[in-house]
């Protein structure tokens, strides 16, 4: 008998790991100093608030008062005060009723999708969303339709064919992907006359999109509407940590109730609670920060599109140029950084129809000169990707 | 024809509330004060860090540093170098070749799962497991077999019976409910011999189980093994937030390459990372604290069972005390927060064999006087709650 030492096990990766590097698919973390001076077009702090003095102050104070973490889950030790507090001011900013706070919008978005569906419901989902509402399609016992992106006839004629009684609709409201907004007004009617619930995502409308950044499920009159449920996240435009659902007060005690990443999670650490407090409350004294976001965005878009390059039109801060293969992404990308301006890269699987693009999110604070360097660095890089002229 | 308005999508909710409200079920949200002179016996700070000043100094300091969010993807803008040293220290810590930071411990886990199966996949899963560990199993698309708790002959029967090539063996190391310790030398000599993987969430090991505290999986022995991957988090010992897996370099590098909670989500807090990197920098300088936590546990556990009630055997840090419903559950631990202490309440579905439980969990800084008194509190008030004599 031969003497196992489980080396084996897990061979199969290394075989994946190839396939990968050849498709030139492989990815790295690339760790970043405190004191970069680097050109930031690849976060997702578009007011940039996440380093903002009010916001870590707030963030430092709160951590010294109450502690590193919150210490259990939401329903045992894991509320403070400080939680109900963010949670009041949120749906207050939203215009929701009710507002509860998950420890990422990935978790936020699991518990909406699986505690307000199952076996009885149908899921109608656009085809773009966000990793994080597949997966909870995916754990929703639901049927689950995929539509396409923003086609609201199919979801149409996918409510009106339905097998179940109850019915979820799924969509981002700003695609993290191209930034492009979904038809959330005609996507409410459609479930409203099928008797279907609208879910959406604003991770990347809220403080951006709508009157003084109260995301796009407000901009379209929906942030009271019964049967509307949004989910958000305090990771971009806020600066911080976690994730939040807004909707009714029947909605969100459910969620108490029944959320699965809701009780079996650890509360969020109280430093992020009280950045995305101190965050909201810049947004309310600040309002005309949402639109310089967006100003930059086509800013950005417009200049580059001049230069001959497939760009998105941008709806709120991500502007999204395409590029002709993973690789030209990867080395569009590496030079940019070379050049000292940081942009994202999104290839497959991160991309939904296999278009691999660079990723640029603007920034409220983002200057004319870096907006021009911008530019003029992924001009030059992108003529030797050859993403130039690609202009149909 | 009527019109809509959408009120009624949601009515469903109130029936299924009834019914949690009659069968004692309903639950509630309770924001606790920053400066609370309650005794926590609920919280899993069972060091006692989260609010050490070394631990929330750094945390502050790090926040004011850094920034109150990591601005992005781990793959993007959302590691720092903070991230790296986390990841390089608590590796060392519990003798793993290599770690992975995640928002918290349930993303990591939905990680390890997701990334390391597939449907060529046979999962064969503890009963008892973990939420987070379930829902992994879900979205796996693995064949997936429930054993029976701590059950290594039908673990053996499966991984022998299994109609898929690859295995992963799914459990906790210390389950959350009752605190008891799974066969994790037994299960990895079964998984060796079988060509499987043992894959063990050390949540409640890290910080209190092993030398020093380095969880249930180096004190079998196994923190090297090529065929064993753990799972921790950072929000319940180390008083922080966020989670982590620990493993080989190949798997950590294939979770960084295809984990979807790892590639869709924005990174840990700075706040967060600091936090952990200081408690564990606490752990090495003071290994006696978690042997304290386990003799604080295991004081409390005697002297409950002492007074006839039905109590786990520790053997970390989690003790559980059962009640004859979920209505005296709920009452008893409401009668001991009267009574200014407080202790956490399990009933289904957080259970997984539908006994609800008192749910007590050790500090390291607990003083005996503090044992003392919560020992009364849980005396007098279990004897109206008619959870006394229950021995068998
Ligand atoms: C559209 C969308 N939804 C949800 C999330 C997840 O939010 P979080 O990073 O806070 O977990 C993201 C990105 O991270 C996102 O882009
Ligand atoms: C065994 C176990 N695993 C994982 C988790 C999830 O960790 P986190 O709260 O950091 O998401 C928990 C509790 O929260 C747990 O008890």
């Amino acid at each position: 008998m031969s003497v196992r030492t489980g080396e084996s096990v897990f061979d199969w990766i290394d075989t994946r790991a190839e396939a990968r590097a050849k498709a030139g698919l492989a990815r790295r973390v690339r760790p970043r100093p405190a004191d970069s001076t680097d050109l930031d077009l690849a976060s997702n702090d578009y007011l940039g608030l996440a380093r903002d003095k009010r916001v870590t102050g707030a963030a430092a104070a709160a951590t010294l008062r109450w502690g590193a973490g919150s210490t259990g889950s939401r329903l045992v030790t894991g509320s403070t005060e400080l939680h109900t507090e963010l949670e009041y001011e949120l749906a207050n900013f939203c215009g929701a009723q009710s507002a509860l706070v998950f420890s990422s919008g990935y978790l936020a978005n699991l518990a909406a999708l699986t505690a307000l569906s199952g076996p009885g419901t149908a899921i109608v989902a656009d085809q773009h969303i966000h990793a994080s509402l597949i997966d909870g399609t995916k754990l929703s016992k639901a049927d689950v339709v995929v539509a396409g992106h923003c086609d609201v006839p199919q979801v149409t004629h996918a409510l009106a064919t339905r097998g179940k009684r109850r019915a979820l609709v799924v969509t981002d409201s700003v695609f993290s992907v191209d930034g492009d907004l979904a038809p959330l007004a005609e996507l409410s009617a459609v479930c409203r006359e099928h008797d279907a619930a609208l879910i959406v995502d604003d991770a990347h409308g809220l403080g951006v999109v709508g009157d003084g950044g109260r995301g796009a499920v407000h901009a379209a009159g929906l942030a009271k509407a019964p049967d509307v449920v949004t989910t958000v996240t305090l990771s971009k435009s806020l600066g911080a940590q976690g994730g939040a659902v807004l909707g009714s007060g029947r909605v969100i005690r459910h969620l108490v109730d029944t959320a699965r990443t809701f009780i079996f999670d650890t509360g969020l650490a109280p430093a992020s609670v009280a950045a995305s407090l101190a965050a909201l409350r810049i947004l309310r004294e600040e309002p005309e920060r949402p639109a310089r976001a967006l100003d930059v965005a086509q800013d950005l878009a417009f200049r580059l599109k001049e230069k001959g390059f497939l760009v998105s039109t941008p709806t709120a801060a991500v502007v999204s140029i395409q590029a002709p293969s993973p690789e030209a992404a990867f080395a569009w990308a590496e030079a940019c950084r070379t050049q000292g301006v940081v942009v994202g890269c999104f290839r497959p699987p991160s991309v939904p129809d296999r278009i691999s693009r660079l990723r640029l999110t603007a920034r409220a604070d983002l200057s004319d000169g870096e907006i021009e360097r911008a530019v003029r660095v992924i001009t030059e890089t992108g003529a030797s990707a050859g993403a130039v002229s690609r202009r149909p």
